[in-house]
C-alpha cells in the first residue's frame, strides 16, 4: 500500500454508534434466531430511537411495525441491520442507498470467506459503498453493540447479558465468535463495555477505522482488539500514535504467532497475516499492549479504571503468606518490574508493625498473625504509601465477620489519603457475605481489586510499561516523525538516479547512496586497471582490500572476488589480475564496473543493519550483531520506519547479544550512538525512497569505541517499480 | 551433604496418614480458633479412630473426653496434634515419647523462623526426634489432612470445605498458607485431594520424606508440591526417579526464581535456596513438571485422571470459532506441541462434514454453522479419532436445550469407541442447566473437561512432556545410573594422588586426570629447558604451542604465559625464554613445573564443559559454546551428576547456540557424540571424586567433524577436605 490509502476513513462511522432509527431487514419474531435476536434486544434494552422491522411476511413484530422492503418505511432510516441470505444482500443495499440509509450492519455470510464467487459478490459490495457513501460493517459480522444507548445490533447471545455499567471498554474484533466470548468473560469479571464491534469481512470499513473512531469517543477509556491481520499497517500505526497522544491504551490480542496459527488465520478471514515478529516490533514501537488472553485484558481494565499513574516499576508486595509473596515477587521480576528491598525509615516502621518472625524486606510477610492482628495490614500500607522508593503497592486482603466493614473503611481512607497506585487482591474462594460487602465497598471507592495475584502482577507490568511508553512519546513529541540528524551536505544527491538505474547495485554504488545520507563508509575508489589500483592503494595507504564489482556478482565471496590485507604494490597487482580471472571464470562475460580498492579497518564489533519492505507495514528496519548471532541465534530486532531515536536505541538494547556491545572480555564498549545514528539515517533513506528500495543490507557495519563504518553494503531496487502490498 | 544422609527416612510416616488414635494437645472448645478447629473437624468429618482432647481446663469438649496431660490418657495415642505456645512444646514432646506416641503434628510457631533462640529450641526438638524415633511434622506447620479416613489434623479453614471425591492428589507444601489457598482453589476446580501436608520448619521430617511416602500410597495418583528449597537434593532426586519408575507424576511449584523471590524464601523458612537454573535443570532431568500456578496443577490433574496416554505431541484443534482455534494453535505450538495440517482421508472426511467456508486444515473451524448443525462436531471427532497422525484432540463443545443430552451421549459413545486422548473444553459462562447436566455426564464417563482452552493446551503440553520423559526413562533403564562408556585402560589411575596433593592443579596435571578418564586431550609434554622443549616440539611435529605451568599462575593469559603456532626450533627457544621471564615478572618466585609443549589443533567449534559443587544437589555439570556465547549470552545448560546419555544429549541440544554445532555457513556439523562422551566421562570423574573436586573446567574442548580434544583444562580441589553442604 502507498501512503495515500492510509488515511482514516471514519466518515459516517458515528452512525453505527448513534443511529436515530434502525431497520432490521429479515427480522424474525423468533428471538432465538439470529434474525430475531437484535430486534428483541433493541426492544428489551430500550433503544430510544425509531425501530422498524423489514419482512414481507409480517405487519408487525412484537409491537414493532413491519414493512415488505426498506423502501416502504414511511420515515428516515439511519441504520439497516441485514440478516438475509447472501444472494439478496446487494439488492437490499441498493435499496438502502435509495432510502438514504447511512450505515448497514451485515450479518449474512457467503462472501470472501467462501472463495472466488463470494469474493466477487463482496467486491461489488465494496464498490457500492465507495460510490454511494453508505458505510458497511461486515459482511459475515456478528454485528455491533453500543451499550449506553442500547444499540443492540448483534445476533450474538451477549445482547442478553446484563451490561456492567459504566462501560468504558471499546472492543473491536476480527473474529465474531471469539469477540463474543471475550464480551461474556469480561462482563463476568465486572468489566463493562462502551461498545463491541465485529468487523467481519471488512468489505468497506476495517478494524483500524473503528479503533480510530473510538480514540475520540468519550465513553471509551480503553480500547481492546482481536486482530488476525491489519489490511493497512500505516493506518493502524497512525491510529496507535493518536491513542498514545491521548493516553488511551490499546490492548490487542494478535493471533497467528506460529505456523499453524498463521495458516488458519489466512484461511479464516482471507486477510494478509504479516510476519509475527514484525507485528511484535510494531506493537512495542507504538505502545500497543499485546495480550495473550482475556483475563489480561480485564485485569488491565480494572487497574486502569483506578486512574493512578505509576512513577516507575518498583513494587511492594504485602501478603499474609510468605509463599504467596514469593510467588508474586518472582512473577513481578520476570515481567520486568522490580521488587526492591525496603530500607530506612519505612523498614523501621514496618518492623514495628510486624511480628518478629515476619519479613519487612519485600515481599512483606505479615504471616498468619495478620489474620489475628488485623490492624497490621493498614499500618503497613500507610508506611509504604509514604515511601518514595515504591511506585505500586500490591496487597493481598481478606475480611472477617468481626471487623470486616471497619477494615474496609480503613482501606478506603488510606487509599484516599495518598496518590500512590495501590492494587488489592482478594482471593475469590471461601468468600463470606461480609467479604463480598467489603469488596463492593472498595470497588465503589475506585480501588482496583482483583482475585488473582499473578494476573494482578501481569496487569501492573503492562500498565507500567504503557505509562512509560506514553510518557516517553510525549517527551519525544515532534522528534518522532523526523529525528534530528546532523545535516549532510547535498543529502541524497544522485541517489534517485542510482536507484532508477534499476539494476542490482554493486557495493560501490550502494555505499555511495549510504554516504550521501551521511552514513560513514570505508574510504575506497574504483580501479579499472592494475596500475590504477596501485595508485589508489598508495593514496588510501597500505594495507588495502580489493573487491571485484559487477552487477552480475553480488555475492563476491562465492566468486572468490575479494583480497584482504594487501601490503604492497606487487600484492595489489597480483590480486587485481586474480580477481579479474576469477570473475571471468565465475560469470563468463560479466560486465565489470571495476575493482574496488578499499582501506582496511581496525578491530571492532560487527553489526548488521538491514531493511525490507513488508506488505503490511512498508519499510521495516532490522538490527543484529553480525555473523553467528544472526545466523545461528536469529538474534535480531525490528522496527517500522520512520524510527525515533528512542526506537533505534531500544532495538539495539533489545537483542540478547547486547552485552557484546557494552564490552566484554575487557574490551572497550562499542559506540552505540554511532549505531543509532546509522539506523536513523537508513530509516530516512528508505523512507525517502520507499517505493524504489526493496531491500538494503549493511553487513557488516564495523563499530569502534568511537564511530562506525559500513564495510560492505547492498541495495536492491524494486525491479518493476511501485507495486501494491 | 554426603550420600549417606540421602536415604529416605520414611519410617513411621504411615502413622501421620493412618493413626488409630489422635490426641489434640491444647484443644479448645472454640471451633474458630486454631486450637479448636482440628478437633471439631475430626468430629464433623467422622474420624473413626479414638479421639482425645488434652487441656487441664476441661473434662470434655463437645463429647470428646479431655485430660490434663497426654500421660493421663487411659489408652494408646498414635498421633498428637500440638497447638500450644512454643515454650511448652518440648516438655509435651517428652511426654509424647513417654506415652509411646508415634507421630506429632506441631502447629506452634516460634522456632527456627524467629532467629537463633528459636533455632536452638528447634535443634533440641530434632535431637529428641532422632533419639526417640518419634516422628515430627513441623513445627510451624498448618498440619495435615488425609481425606479418605478423615484425619483432619490441620487448623486451616480448608478442613471445613466439602472434599471432592475421589481424592487422588497428594499435596506437600513448604508454605502452609499458600498450600491452603491451593487446596481451596483445586477443590473449587473439582480436583480432589488424597492428602495435604504442610511441612513447616522441617525439624525432623522434610518435604522429600512425604513425597517419597506418597510414591507408594495407592490413593495418590498425582503428587503436587510447593517448594522453596530442598534440604537434600540427592534425596529429592531419588524420590523423583522412583516416581518416574512408577509413572506417578510430580508437579512442583518452585519459587525463588528471581532475586526478590529468593531473598524472601531464605528469610521465610530459613531453608537453603539453590540457584534457580540448577533447580530448573534438575526438574527437567528427573521428569518433575515445574508449574507456575495452581490452575496448571488442576488442569493437569483433570487430564491425567482421563488416563489416556499420548503417543506423541500432535494435536488436532476443533472449534466453532476460527479465532479461538487460532489462539489455541498458537499456544500449542509455543508450548512445543505440533498442530499438523490434516491431510488425506481424514481431510476428505472432515470436508464432507464442514460447511464450505469452514476449515479442515487444523485448527478445524466448524464456524457458527456448528451451532446449527450440531452433528458436525461428533462427525469431525470420529474422523480425527481414527487418524494415526493425531495424538490428542482438543475440542471446544457446547450444549443447547433442544438436543444437549443427546449430543453429550454421542460424545461419551465416541470417547468409549477409541483410545485416543480427547480433551474437551466447555466455556464456563452462559451455562444453561442442560449444559451443566451434559458436562456432569461427560465427567462421569471419565472425559477430561476443562473451561479454559489455553490452560487445556498447557496441560496437554505438560502431560505429553511427562509421558515422553517417563517413556524414555524406562527405555534408558539400567543405563541411567551408569552410562556405558568405552572402557579406559587403567581408568582413574593416579587421579586420587594428584587430587590429594591439594594444591591448585596446573593444566598439565588437570589434563592427566581427564586423560585417565578417557577424555581426549592435546598431545603435550612438560619441558624443563629450552632444548628439551625443542626436542619435544620435534617429536610432536611443528607447529606447537608453549604454555607456562605453575600452581601460582592459573590464568596463563594474564601472565602472558602462552605462545602459539611456533613453527621452528628457534621460535621455540625464544618463546621458552620469554615465558620464563614473563612468569618471573608476573609472579616473582613462583614455582614452575615447567613449560608445556603442546600440539596445535585444526579448526573446530569450541565448547565448554564445567562442573561445580552445588550445596543442594552436589556435582553439577555445565555445558555451553565457548567465548561470547557464555560470556555475553550466558547460554549454558546444567544437569546434575550422574548423567545418562540422554541427559548429556539434551543439555547439548537445549542451548540456544545449538545450531552452531549443527554446522552453519556451510561448515560440517560438529561431532556431538564426542561431546556427549566427554560430558559422560566428566560426570563419572566428578562422581568418583565428588568429595575432592570442587570445580572443573574444560575450556575449551575443541570439537571437530570427527572427535574432540580438550585444549585447556583446570581442576580445583577442595582445600579443606569434605565439608557439609
Amino acid at each position: 500500500m502507498e501512503s495515500g490509502v492510509s488515511d482514516l476513513h471514519t466518515s459516517g462511522i458515528e452512525f453505527f454508534y448513534n443511529p436515530k432509527s434502525i431497520a432490521v431487514v429479515g427480522a424474525s419474531p423468533d428471538r432465538q434466531k439470529p434474525s430475531g435476536r437484535p430486534l428483541a434486544a433493541l426492544q428489551d434494552r430500550g433503544f430510544a430511537g425509531k425501530l422498524f422491522a423489514i419482512n414481507p411476511r409480517y405487519q408487525e413484530i412484537a409491537g414493532t411495525p413491519c414493512y415488505p422492503t426498506i423502501l416502504d418505511v414511511p420515515d428516515d432510516v439511519e441504520m439497516a441491520i441485514i440478516s438475509i441470505p447472501a444472494a439478496f444482500v446487494l439488492e437490499t443495499l441498493e435499496q438502502c442507498v435509495a432510502k438514504g440509509v447511512k450505515v448497514a450492519v451485515i450479518f449474512s455470510a457467503g462472501f470472501s470467506e467462501i472463495g472466488p464467487e463470494g469474493e466477487a459478490l463482496q467486491r461489488r459490495m465494496t464498490e457500492l459503498a465507495r460510490a454511494s457513501g453508505l458505510r458497511i460493517l461486515g459482511p459475515n459480522s456478528f454485528g455491533l453493540i453500543r451499550v449506553s444507548n442500547a444499540v443492540m445490533a448483534s445476533f450474538a447471545h451477549i445482547v442478553d447479558l446484563e451490561p456492567v455499567r459504566p462501560g468504558t471498554l471499546g472492543f473491536v474484533t476480527q473474529s465474531g465468535a471469539f469477540g463474543a466470548m471475550t464480551y461474556a468473560d469480561a462482563t463476568e469479571a465486572g468489566v463493562g463495555f462502551s461498545s463491541f464491534t465485529s468487523v467481519g469481512n471488512e468489505a468497506d470499513t476495517e478494524f483500524s477505522d473503528f479503533v480510530g473512531y473510538l480514540l475520540d469517543d468519550p465513553e471509551t477509556h480503553v480500547i481492546g482488539g482481536y486482530l488476525e491481520g491489519a489490511e493497512d499497517g500505516l493506518k493502524l500505526r497512525r491510529v496507535a500514535e493518536g491513542a498514545l497522544e491521548r493516553r488511551k491504551p490499546i490492548l490487542i490480542m494478535k493471533v497467528g504467532r506460529t505456523g499453524a496459527g498463521a495458516r488458519a488465520a489466512s484461511s479464516h478471514t482471507g486477510s494478509l497475516a504479516g510476519d509475527d515478529q514484525i507485528y511484535d516490533a510494531f506493537f512495542r514501537q507504538t505502545g500497543i499492549v499485546r495480550i495473550q488472553s482475556v483475563p489480561e485484558l480485564t485485569a488491565f481494565c480494572v487497574l486502569h479504571r483506578g486512574g493512578r499513574s505509576f512513577r516507575g516499576k518498583r513494587v511492594a508486595i504485602l501478603s499474609g503468606s510468605g509463599g504467596h509473596g514469593v510467588v508474586l515477587a518472582d512473577r513481578c521480576e520476570s515481567l520486568g518490574l522490580s521488587v526492591p528491598e525496603i530500607t530506612g525509615a519505612t523498614r523501621e516502621k514496618l518492623e514495628q508493625c510486624l511480628p518478629h518472625f515476619g519479613s519487612a524486606r519485600n515481599p512483606i510477610d505479615l504471616t498468619a498473625q495478620g489474620g489475628v492482628d488485623r490492624s497490621m495490614l493498614g499500618n503497613c500500607l500507610r508506611a509504604l504509601a509514604s515511601d518514595d522508593g515504591i511506585d505500586v503497592i500490591l496487597a493481598h486482603v481478606f475480611f472477617v465477620e468481626q471487623d470486616g466493614t471497619k477494615r474496609a473503611e480503613e482501606l478506603v481512607e488510606i487509599y484516599r489519603s495518598t496518590d500512590k497506585a495501590i492494587v488489592l487482591t482478594c482471593h475469590s474462594r471461601i468468600r463470606s457475605g461480609v467479604e463480598a460487602d467489603c469488596i463492593a465497598m472498595l470497588k465503589d471507592a475506585g480501588i482496583p481489586v482483583l482475585t488473582d495475584g499473578l494476573q494482578a502482577a501481569q496487569a501492573v507490568a503492562q500498565l507500567a510499561w504503557y505509562q512509560e511508553k506514553a510518557g516517553a512519546a510525549s517527551a519525544d513529541d515532534g522528534e518522532r516523525a523526523l529525528p534530528v540528524l546532523p545535516p549532510v551536505e547535498g543529502r541524497g544527491e544522485g541517489v534517485g538516479e542510482l536507484l532508477r538505474a534499476g539494476e542490482p547495485l554493486t557495493e560501490f554504488h550502494s555505499k555511495r547512496i549510504l554516504g550521501s545520507y551521511g552514513i560513514p563508509v570505508t574510504r575506497e575508489a574504483l580501479a579499472s586497471s592494475a596500475e590504477m589500483a596501485v595508485t589508489l592503494a598508495r593514496q588510501l595507504g597500505y594495507p588495502v582490500a580489493l573487491k571485484v564489482q559487477s552487477a552480475q556478482i553480488l555475492h563476491k565471496t562465492e566468486a572468490d572476488g575479494i583480497r584482504l590485507d594487501l601490503g604492497s604494490d606487487d600484492e595489489v597487482r597480483t590480486a587485481y589480475d586474480e580477481l579479474l580471472a576469477n570473475a571471468e571464470r565465475f560469470a563468463p562475460g560479466a560486465e565489470l564496473q571495476g575493482v574496488l580498492v578499499q582501506e582496511m579497518l581496525g578491530e571492532g564489533v560487527e553489526v548488521i543493519i538491514g531493511t525490507t519492505r513488508d506488505p503490511v507495514f512498508g519499510q521495516v528496519i532490522m538490527f543484529g550483531l553480525g555473523g553467528i548471532f544472526v545466523e545461528a541465534l536469529k538474534d535480531v530486532s525490528f522496527r517500522i520506519a520512520p524510527l525515533s531515536r528512542r526506537d533505534a536505541r531500544e532495538m539495539i538494547e533489545e537483542i540478547r547479544g547486547y552485552p557484546v556491545l557494552q564490552g566484554i572480555r575487557g574490551r572497550e564498549p562499542a559506540d552505540v550512538d554511532a549505531i543509532v545514528d546509522a539506523i536513523l539515517r537508513v530509516s530516512r533513506l528508505v523512507e525517502d525512497h520507499r517505493d524504489e528500495i526493496e531491500e538494503l543490507d549493511i553487513n557488516p557495519l564495523r563499530v569502534f569505541p568511537t564511530g562506525a563504518k559500513a564495510l560492505d553494503a547492498l541495495v536492491a531496487t524494486r525491479r518493476n517499480g511501485p507495486r501494491s502490498g
